[in-house]
């Protein structure tokens, strides 16, 4: 089940999408909904981001680049991060490039929205308090990160992740590929199968932490192959079986400056 | 004016405290509000957290013990990152030490609530945008810092966010000394000029990356002073005009085990 958010005629609305119709809900996603009547398509709305998150978690210097890297000990204390909900955009919205920063990458990612309270989780249930999976773009401005090794400011400038199309509910996540197209070109395309620390031990690791709720969303970690970009550049985020999370990169005004 | 969240007889409230008295509001907080009638002792109510913050964020090593250290030039990227809304608890309730953590420290901060969306505001305007000021301890457990640097971790276990006890909005930040006591022993007494980034600064700096929002918590660093725990022990984080903010730290239970 695709679950998406959009605009139409103004309206703020939720919905599910079969077949190119979006046929709105009401209610609350993670629990309980029913269908309103309402139905649009596809091509008369505006796609937001799916959801509007609790809190964003990043994993850093996930993916190797062939199976044969996979090491053989998994980091004892991965690299999470956190991202601000304020940083969140949806699809076709413009990535604001602030002024003075020269370096400004693309991550195509999975994410993964968390849809039940969630606290000392084993690996072998993570799943089940797993809602769906979206596209992700973690955008980074590296230059922004602490010569310390801190790497929030450079992931935490709003635009800096677009989230969408859609959340599908009924993905297998072991068996996908995170593709990014830059200006067309492919630079991105790994199966999740590459990434070091998988998907249930990084949720079931993050739960043994802290409690993680609905509407909690993470950053799954991005393929080898992210590149610098340009105002102007059109990125193409996509995992075929939720869609593409397509964004073009701005330069921001000239009242946006960084002092 | 001092602004509570509390319960009484099961019910959970939000209220202004004068003395000793607290009287029931209701409506936002941060825009518009009123009085519902209802009057409570302060005596016969459980402090909460004084909000349920939209995000936290914090600022690391921001203090020097005398004046004199303070930096003539300020550090280009502070260090910032981001504590989990699930880490938060109020005033009185345990800090959890997690099994298999040995090194767990109070740091007792002085805690800014914004209270109006702020982007790109220049040092002189940011009074406008702060809601109030509360106290709080930024629970931190180094051994979960990553050896690049990235402190997510080791600051964001469940209850390692205690706030409270009240939203003070007529304080003058710049002339309070942010304390702690460990089981009754002054651990921390430092003014807030001690700081190395100052708070009007720290905040137009943030605001000129993201978008704060109402009920986003900045907490500003802590004083000298702060050390490890045990199970067992108290920690009192205190600004007077504010309030006393008692926590005490206890072992996790067996079923809590990090893995």
């Amino acid at each position: 089940m695709k679950f998406a958010r959009f605009t139409a005629n103004g309206e703020t609305y939720t919905g599910v999408l079969t077949d190119g119709v979006i046929r709105e809900i009401q209610g609350d996603m993670f629990s309980e909904w029913e269908y309103t009547g309402k139905i649009f398509s596809k091509h008369e709305v505006k796609f937001l981001a799916p959801l509007e998150p609790n809190q964003i978690i990043g994993i850093g210097a996930n993916y190797v680049s062939k199976k044969e890297e996979l090491p053989a000990l998994l980091p004892e204390i991965p690299v999470f991060f956190f991202k601000p909900t304020s940083s969140v955009i949806g699809p076709e919205e413009e990535i604001i490039i602030p002024n003075g920063i020269d370096q400004v990458k693309f991550e195509s990612e999975l994410a993964v929205v968390i849809g039940k309270e969630a606290k000392h989780v084993p690996e072998s249930d993570v799943l089940d308090y797993v809602f769906g999976y979206t596209v992700g773009n973690d955008v980074t401005a590296p230059q922004f990160f602490h010569q310390d090794g801190h790497w929030t400011l450079g992931k935490a400038f709003d635009t800096f992740t677009p989230l969408g199309p859609v959340i599908e509910t009924e993905l297998d996540p072991f068996k996908v590929n995170v593709k990014a197209r830059l200006n067309g070109v492919e630079k991105q395309n790994s199966p999740t199968e590459l990434m070091i620390i998988p998907i249930c031990k990084m949720i079931s690791y993050l739960t043994n932490m802290m409690t993680l709720k609905p509407g909690d969303v993470i950053l799954t970690g991005s393929p080898v192959g992210a590149e610098f970009v340009k105002a102007g550049d059109m990125i193409e985020c996509e995992i075929e079986e939720i869609g593409t999370l397509r964004n073009t990169f701005a330069a921001a005004k000239e009242c946006a400056k960084i002092r």
